[in-house]
């Protein structure tokens, strides 16, 4: 993987990039769909591509890992093969998942272990097995093992967890660095700062991570309940640790502010479920602002959906039917409000990317922040 | 409202033949998808026409007088503009699903009073208001106010249904004839043969619906549960009566097998929600055979769905990826399984027209028949 910085915003620690993996190029800053379980929920493959623009996706390894199961995944020649997805995928590490299954998973030195939300079975996931996991699954960039705290969470518990999560990296490089990818193209790891919200703890983490040297790294832990504010001074304490030659990604975050917020901090790389799980709820993001298409007000507003954008769901279908389509709960609801905003976050990142390229970014910024926050 | 024939089976009474209508033509025979709410479920109006390859679908009268409602309807400009399908669109009547609210539903001379499934408001149906409302929905082909009669039926009441049938049947050509389409362009009213499974009312109706000299004609009460012989000896002696150079709609019919044997008794259209519905339940029709793609035996099939038909997801997504959807209850295995299923409905239907004009279409029909009909 080749990270090659193009541009950067005068006004702001906003960067333009070209991140080049074995299965195509990325233009950073860059949101990444989520994929949870091989398919990015309601939206086909060809969808994917042609109309929300989306250069590389998530995929989850718990999920993966517990359904179609590391055999078949094997056997197809690995997930890209398997969804004919034939693009860059990142995969999480699964911890985020496993932690989420309180009450019925252990952590230990050694990893964690846990109970399918499937069938109850019990599994283990180690940094060692996460790799192997991950290197079956064939992703580009493969996460590291960590343990992503909540919010909130005391100092002390803060602190260990950074520390296990820090030796786990060790043995999660020294598995990946010990084996090979298994579909005959090149795979990356990224290690990930935590820290909870406690700056010596991020600082720590974000000088520990950036000693690695690895490809790219991430920044985990955020999104998890804390104030926009926290999220954002430990993003910007920890973008000015992390190496400026290597992307950055934040990790589950966020709203479309959100995004255009920690792009002005120097991220380049953001994932969240917000846009398709929100869809699915009847909440759509566009480029005037935040549309509930349950409320009454659009049952006779015949405009496209976000004729701005471009995109085929988002300029051909009309509020009025989208509307419609909710309320008499018809799946193709789902499917067109999972593709427009996806549609509009990439627009969205896109546009970032021009701003920043032609130096008009930051001030782009606050206006864009704004308008894509009201309610409409 | 024009047909042409084009060709005549020499071993079959099948026919190939064009409908003109205001929103294009249709090539007969002619499956047609069935887009209940103003949606064929989970497919795209893209997909619909790209891949699909659909030439007319279906809209429910009952389902879009109560939601969105007529005023919503008529100020979208009409079902076309509402939901952006620009082909032919035919409505049914609403009277089956009316018929089918039974306990909450009184069938008298003037029309029939129902309880929304919805909300358990009260409204009435008349052959009269029926006809207003195919008329605000803007279908190009509207459908005569009608009593499907259930199966089995005794003599009776199946003779009594049909009386009023043809009494409603002259209100509704009353009313059509003398009003206006809405939208500026053409629409056109089918009659309807009812009279259950019994030849001497089958063959009184079939001669009253040719009496009325109307555009097109629709054979209803079939595909109601009688065992398929009965449904082909009815069809068979109905299109005996029906004219020849006007087309014949099949409503509710059926399997890929019955599809074919339809054609060869001389039926030119036919819709079904069976490929959709059966999509969303994991039943794939496929040009070698039905698939349960639920089944174990499918979960390393790394083949396409349907290699033979053309479209994008029968050649694009494999099986192993399709079963591993249903089993995760991914929204994209029923955009997958739909599309796919009613782009083998559509390829079959356009074969059987290749083959009615090459003149091979019976013998080709008897093997196509078990070929479509046996469970992979």
């Amino acid at each position: 993987m080749q990270f090659e910085l193009e541009a950067k915003d005068p006004k702001s620690k906003a960067r333009a990039g070209v991140i080049t993996t074995d299965h195509g190029k990325i233009e950073t800053p860059i949101f990444m769909p989520v994929g949870t379980a091989g398919s990015v929920k309601a939206v086909h493959t060809r969808e994917l591509k042609e109309d929300v623009k989306a250069q590389i996706i998530l995929g989850n390894t718990y999920h993966l890992y517990l359904r179609p199961k590391l055999d078949i995944l094997e056997q197809a020649g690995g997930l890209h093969k398997f969804n004919g997805w034939d693009r860059p995928i990142l995969t999480d590490s699964g911890g985020y998942q496993v932690f989420s299954l309180s009450g019925t998973r252990k952590i230990k030195e050694n990893g964690v272990t846990f109970k399918s939300h499937i069938d109850g079975s019990k599994h283990l996931f180690t940094p060692e097995g996460v790799m192997d996991i991950q290197r079956t699954i064939g992703a580009d960039i493969m996460m590291a093992f960590d343990e992503c705290t909540p919010y909130p969470c005391d100092f002390r518990y803060a602190k260990d967890s950074m520390e296990m999560t820090h030796r786990w990296l060790k043995r999660c490089i020294d598995r990946f660095d010990s084996t090979d990818p298994k579909y005959g193209y090149s795979q990356t790891l990224f290690p990930i700062v935590q820290g909870s919200t406690y700056k010596d703890l991020r600082e720590q983490s974000a000088t520990f991570i950036a000693e690695q040297g690895r490809e790219g790294n991430a920044i985990g832990g955020l999104s998890v309940g804390e104030p926009a504010e926290e999220m954002y001074a430990t993003t910007d304490l920890v973008t000015n640790i992390l190496p400026e030659d290597k992307p950055r990604y934040l990790m589950g975050v966020g709203t479309p502010a959100n995004i255009l917020e920690s792009i002005a901090l120097g991220v380049d790389m953001l994932d969240c479920v917000m846009p398709t799980r929100n869809a699915r709820n009847g909440m759509l993001f566009t480029s005037e602002g935040i549309i509930n298409i349950k409320n009454e007000k659009w049952k006779d507003d015949f405009s496209p959906i976000d004729p701005n954008i471009g995109g085929y769901v988002s300029t051909f279908y009309t509020k009025a039917y989208l509307r419609h389509l909710v309320t008499a709960k018809e799946l193709l609801a789902n499917q067109i409000a999972s593709i427009h905003n996806l549609t509009f976050y990439l627009w969205l990142v896109g546009q970032a990317r021009e701003k920043i390229k032609s130096g008009e970014f930051a001030s782009w910024k606050n206006v864009m922040v704004e308008k894509v926050s009201r309610r409409l």
